[in-house]
C-alpha cells in the first residue's frame, strides 16, 4: 500500500432543505464540496476549498474535522450568510424543482488556494462556474502537473459554453451525467457520447447513469459498471458529488491514474455514492466507515462477475 | 463440453413491417419464436412451435432450416394468412405505436406439441396468452420435470392476470422487462421488483433494462450485467425474444441451471440480443455466427471486470 497523496476538492458548501416524495428534511449540511470531500477523505488526506457565511454551524465544521479534512481553504465571510438551497424531488425522483435559492456569500466566491494547497497532485473541480474552475487551475503548481478531475452542471453548458470548452482542454478526467452528456454532445447513445467527449479534450470520461451504473472511457478501453443494488433509497442529493470525490480520493490513495486504477476508482465511487442516497445530507456517508465501503466494493465485484 | 440437450421454443411467427426514426423496413420475418429459436439454435438443437399461413415465404422457412431448427411443430394453415404486424418506433425509440395488426391464423393458434417434443428438457414460452402457455405446460412430459422459462407482455398483465398468476406458479424462470415488472409488482426499484416477482412463484427472475443491461435474481444471489456497448442501433424489435432464446439455448447446451450457469446464460443473452438490434429482422442475428457471439461474450467479461 503506497502512502496516499493528498486530494484537493473545490466546490459549493451549502445549507440545504430537501423534500422527496416520501420525506422532508430540516436544514442540513449540503453542497458539492461537502459530499465530495467527505467521500475523498475515506481514501486520502483531503483539502477543501469553499466559502461559508457567519451562520455556518459549528457542528457542520466538526463534521469535516471528524474526517480530518483540511479547512485552511474554507473561507468564512462574516458579512454574509451561507449558500442556501431548497428543493423538491418530483414523484419517482423524476427530476427536481428548486423552491428557493440564496447564493449569499457564494455569489462573490473566488476560490483562492492557500499556499500549501497549490502543489496538491490530485484535484477535483466541483460544478462551479467554468471560469472559476479555470481560475483554480491557474493557481496550481506547474512543475509536476496535477491530475485534474472536473464535474459540470447543465446551467454552464447553456450559459458559459466557451469557458467550459476551454476547461475541457485543461483537465484529465471529466465526470458527467447522462443527460448532461446528451446536452453537451447531442449524442443519445452514451457510448458515442463518451467518445465524443474525449475528442473535446479530457483523456478520461465517466458518464454516470444513476441507478443504471456508469461508463468509463479511456484510451486503453471501455469499462461499464452496474449500480450497487440500493433498496433503501432516501435522497439522491450529493450522489454525483460523492462519486467524483471518491474517485479522486481513491486515485490519490494509490497515486496511479492508469486504466486499471481508474476502473477501481469508478467501482469505489459506485460503492460510496450508494451510501449517500441512503439518507439525507451526509449522515449515512459520514457514518458508514471504510469497512462498509470496502464491503460494498467487494460485493460489486461479486455481483458483476461471471 | 457436455452434449447439448434440445430446447423448445413456443411463440408467434410473424411478418413484420417496421419503421424507426431512421429507416423503414420492407415486409420482413418477425415474431418472438423466430428471434428466440434462431438465438437458441446457436447453442442447442432447437424445436419450434408456431403457426403460419399459406403466404409464409419459402425463404423464411429456409432461414430456420439454415439454423437446423426442427419445424415439426410449425403448423401451416392453408386457409389463412400469417400474423402480420406493422409498427413505428417513436423518436429516440421512446416506445412504439402499432400501425396495423392482423392476427390471421394466429387468432386460432393452439400450440400442440408433436410427440417427440413432449420430453424436451428446456422450454421457452414466448409471450403468447398465459392460457396457451399453461396449455403447453399441460402437454409436457412429467416424468423428468423440464426447465421452463417464460416471457410475458403488458397486455396479459392487464387482461388475464389470474391466468398469468397461475403460470408463475408453474415455471422456473421468468424473463420480463423493467416496465412490465413495475406493472406487475408496483415496485419501481428493480431490485425490490425482482424479489417481489420471485415471491410470486418463479425461483429465477430476470429483469431486462434494454440499453442499461439486466438483473438476475436467484436464491443463491443477485447478478447485474451491463449492456454490450452497441453503437450501430437499427431496430430493437426482437431483442427481448433473442435474449430469452439465447438463455434457454445456453442452459440446454450445458444442461445446468445453477446460479453460475444462469449468470453465463444471461451474459450470452446480452451478447446475442446486442446483435439483433443491429439490423432489421434476424439478418444480423442469423448471419453473425457463433464466433461473433463468443467474442462479444468475452468482451462483456473484459469490460465489466475490475
Amino acid at each position: 500500500m503506497p502512502t496516499a497523496k493528498p486530494a484537493l476538492i473545490i466546490g459549493s458548501v451549502a445549507i440545504d432543505r430537501v423534500a422527496t416524495p416520501f420525506a422532508q428534511s430540516d436544514k442540513i449540511l449540503g453542497g458539492a464540496a461537502t459530499y465530495a470531500s467527505i467521500a475523498a477523505s475515506y481514501f486520502a488526506p483531503t483539502r477543501l476549498v469553499g466559502i461559508v457565511g457567519r451562520d455556518f454551524p459549528a457542528a457542520y465544521r466538526r463534521r469535516y474535522l471528524k474526517h480530518k479534512i483540511d479547512l485552511a481553504g474554507l473561507q468564512t465571510d462574516p458579512e454574509g450568510k451561507t449558500f442556501y438551497w431548497s428543493g423538491r424531488y418530483k414523484e419517482h425522483f423524476a427530476g427536481r424543482d428548486t423552491l428557493e435559492i440564496q447564493l449569499n456569500v457564494f455569489e462573490k466566491f473566488s476560490p483562492d488556494l492557500p499556499a500549501h494547497y497549490r502543489d496538491t497532485p490530485y484535484v477535483m473541480l466541483g460544478a462551479i462556474q467554468p471560469s472559476l474552475q479555470n481560475h483554480v487551475i491557474d493557481q496550481l503548481a506547474t512543475k509536476r502537473k496535477p491530475f485534474i478531475l472536473a464535474d459540470t452542471f447543465d446551467l454552464w453548458i447553456h450559459t458559459t459554453k466557451p469557458e467550459l470548452d476551454r476547461l475541457l482542454q485543461r483537465i484529465d478526467c471529466f465526470v458527467i451525467n447522462e443527460e448532461e452528456s446528451l446536452l453537451l454532445t447531442g449524442e443519445r447513445n452514451p457510448v458515442l457520447a463518451g467518445r465524443h467527449l474525449r475528442r473535446m479534450g479530457p483523456r478520461i470520461v465517466v458518464i454516470k447513469k444513476g441507478g443504471h451504473g456508469s461508463l468509463l472511457f479511456h484510451a486503453d478501453g471501455y469499462f461499464a459498471i452496474s449500480a450497487y443494488p440500493v433498496t433503501k433509497f432516501v435522497d439522491p442529493t450529493g450522489a454525483g458529488d460523492s462519486y467524483a470525490g471518491a474517485m479522486i480520493g481513491y486515485l490519490a490513495s494509490v497515486n496511479r491514474t492508469d486504466f486499471s486504477a481508474l476502473k477501481q476508482a469508478v467501482a469505489y465511487a459506485t460503492a460510496v455514492s450508494s451510501l449517500t442516497v441512503e439518507s439525507f445530507s451526509v449522515d449515512r456517508l459520514s457514518n458508514a466507515g471504510r469497512k462498509t465501503i470496502d464491503a460494498r466494493y467487494r460485493e460489486l465485484q461479486k455481483i458483476t462477475r461471471f
